[in-house]
């Protein structure tokens, strides 16, 4: 691919181009405009490399664009979004989050790696593709969804209502990254999410705070609540959390010991003495593989400007839990096993409110499509691949690979570990960015040719 | 009284009037140009009523108010303060904090209740006195500061340098209120506080939550660590916190059993089933003036938008005790002893700081000026007055009634148990202001002629 390689150099800027306009539209999950913003431009991108779109449409939910392009006998199927999350907290963004900026190398915007780095560079890669080797030999169609980051909600309906359509013989996921070695990173599957909302209002108005003494406290009886669903290992303590979690093969374990992992380098970046239950080694690799979370993702209550005091009684308090799952947990569940653990133990009166509901799943590993992609991979990247068994995000590829059957892979591209995604200063490498346009061609060709 | 009831009667919108522009006057704690104007306000209507107003001043505190009036054997010191609570949340206001209105014979307005309804009703009854009845026949110091909700913090400072010039037989403190039986309430003593805001930052940045498998949260470990102050039904863990609490005396419970309370009311109003620990009866009432608390004033965490959904591990969490203590607790022995307690439960990571630190104090019931304010109240309010040990909130009670030993009484005034102080849709009612001008007046004669 070292023509393609020489032209992706000669074509840095306008691809830098490309990536920068998209970064600058705030195609923020929820915000209609900018969602038909971003969703116009990679329709026109898709048009002007000579791809059929079409739009996949559902009442209530963004478009899906699906752009069909090539020709074969094999069809490849790719997945990536065009929305974002949002920028929040602002403060703490040392450039503005959609007037995208290099610095040293790095380029900085909401969505520089989650997943607009991705989504552009196989863009540019397709028309790299096109310009320096000619026809491409696979059909491909583009699948770009815009509700990935509130939980693609809808994305099994549109699966069920146009999976004709997406017909395949493998599907290629956003992209996976590279890791803290430099390898790119391939993974057979995703973490599934259970994103639930608790409230709890015990009280008519706030009070003064002397009526503590006889009031029962909606705040307390949050955090106690809260206090019951995990220990300070992480074990979740919600019954039954655990009964459908697949535990590792020996197959797994294998792969997880080809994973290099830099402990104190992962110590060091995320500013820990210790890692959680005192995890080291390849235990940590497993916890992001094969283990179940319940995180606290926000709380609020009361009165919360910081650095003064005002005495308040609250009314109300509020926490959000995200849980990735793992294979075999069910979402859905999961939320009834949360309500009966607070129902028996006298926290009837929390309401949960469910926003994001994924499956987890695992696709094969030996597959064409994940044969392809890791020998392509071996002709770009500079080390060798690092397969390991699922994302440990949470992305939409259950309709794919559960529900269609469509073996799915999510390869190597933009993300690094600190690429901060989903938080402020997200980032690329821009070398990473280029490699990933180079990568687009060689996966096309090895997916054309692979036995 | 009749003649200043009539005076007050006929001067109805006149008083309606002072009360409109100090509730105008946005004299938030901490907000320097706001406590300014309502100190300029205060002075200026003192000296319209012939008093000789001076200025405590201290350097980074809004300066202290005394005014002296009147003449005579006896001298009485009066506390008010003209500073007020944050308003927030705004959102839940029927009408603006700041633009007093008054509907079906309340009065709204951030400060109505809490204190600028017995600071404007005093300084009423003073000009309704001279009016009707003629010179004071006592020494009145009116001493009014502006630190009250942010805890006084400077206040025992203040007392320390200016104390020669606060000398008085007894000392009235601003309002205790009228009780659910409309029975003017009387205290004599103030509950302390210890409030502080408790910092745990665990993470260097915020963290997609795939990476809550192997890192600490910083949101739970504050989560665990609250959850270890305090049980279900209130009992402080912290060891040692309880050492210091005197008990109620044989006259203390002989002065709880008088005190009518309304149980079914006061949980319709919360608006709850049953209170904190299943306590009823007397019980309720010896937990309002002899149970310290540990509430949490506010917590904030992450994500907190309601009603949509980010996935993130917070790098920090923030929570707010605010501790109500009772004799002897000392409010920096209880720092002392949570930091203690978070230090030999793993939580020496979690940061305190503290902002309001307030002794609690009692003061003899039986004195000249407590007989004095009892025996006013009977000829003014259509009650028998309600004694009580404590002012079940804190004021800064202590440098007067311990420091300098003048004993001290709160006593009726404006605040109803719904008048909704430090919460939104703060009240009074009109005719409880109106009566509490009136009561001024009885007060001071009474303490001119008490034997």
């Amino acid at each position: 691919m070292s023509s393609v390689s020489d032209f992706v150099a000669q074509h840095r800027d306008r691809y830098l181009g490309w990536y920068s306009e998209a970064c600058a539209i705030p195609s923020l999950a929820l915000q209609p405009d900018g969602l038909a913003e971003m969703a116009r431009w990679v329709e026109a991108k898709l048009q002007s490399l000579g791809a059929d779109v079409e739009r996949l449409t559902l009442e209530g939910a963004p478009d899906i664009l699906l752009a069909r392009m090539g020709s074969g006998e094999r069809t490849v199927l790719v997945y990536d979004h065009y929305d974002v999350q949002p920028p929040d907290p602002l403060e703490l963004w040392k450039s503005d989050p959609f007037v995208p900026e290099i610095r040293d190398g790095f380029f900085y915007a909401r969505g520089a790696a989650d997943n607009k780095g991705d989504l552009v560079a196989r863009l540019a890669g397709l028309e790299a593709y096109q310009e320096v080797i000619g026809e491409l030999p696979v059909n491909i169609k583009m699948l770009v969804e815009g509700e990935e980051e509130t939980g693609s909600r809808n994305f099994e309906a549109f699966v069920a209502r146009y999976g004709d359509k997406l017909s395949a013989d493998g599907c290629i996921w956003e992209g996976a990254g590279v890791d803290h070695a430099g390898r790119p990173e391939f993974v057979f599957g995703a973490k599934g999410l259970a994103y639930v909302e608790l409230n709890h209002r015990g009280l008519n108005d706030d009070q003064h705070s002397s009526v503590a003494v006889i009031a029962p406290s909606p705040v307390w009886h949050l955090v106690e609540a809260l206090a019951s669903l995990r220990d300070a290992d992480g074990r979740v303590l919600i019954g039954g959390f655990y009964d459908d979690v697949l535990e590792p093969t020996k197959e797994d374990w294998e792969m997880l010991e080809t994973l290099p992992y830099d402990e104190d380098n992962e110590r060091r970046r995320l500013g820990v003495d210790r890692f959680i239950g005192g995890a080291t080694g390849i235990e940590l690799l497993r916890r992001y593989f094969f283990e179940p979370t319940c995180n606290i993702a926000g709380m609020e209550a009361g009165f919360t400007e910081r650095g003064t005091s005002k005495t308040v009684l609250p009314k109300e308090a509020m926490a959000k839990l995200d849980m990735r799952l793992v294979p075999d947990q069910d979402p859905r569940d999961i939320v009834k096993k949360l309500r009966e653990h607070l129902d028996t133990n006298g926290f009837e009166d929390i309401d949960i409110t469910s926003f994001s509901m994924q499956s987890p799943v695992r696709s094969p590993v030996d597959s064409l499509v994940g044969r392809a992609v890791l020998r392509g991979a071996k002709e770009v990247f500079g080390k060798d691949p690092a397969p390991a068994p699922l994302m440990i995000a949470t992305g939409p590829m259950y309709p794919i690979a559960g529900i269609l059957g469509i073996p799915t892979v999510s390869p190597g591209g933009v993300c690094r570990p600190d690429s901060n995604i989903h938080a402020p200063n997200e980032n690329v490498a821009v070398d990473d960015f280029l490699t990933t346009i180079e990568y687009t061609g060689a996966w096309i060709d090895a997916f054309a040719t692979e036995a």
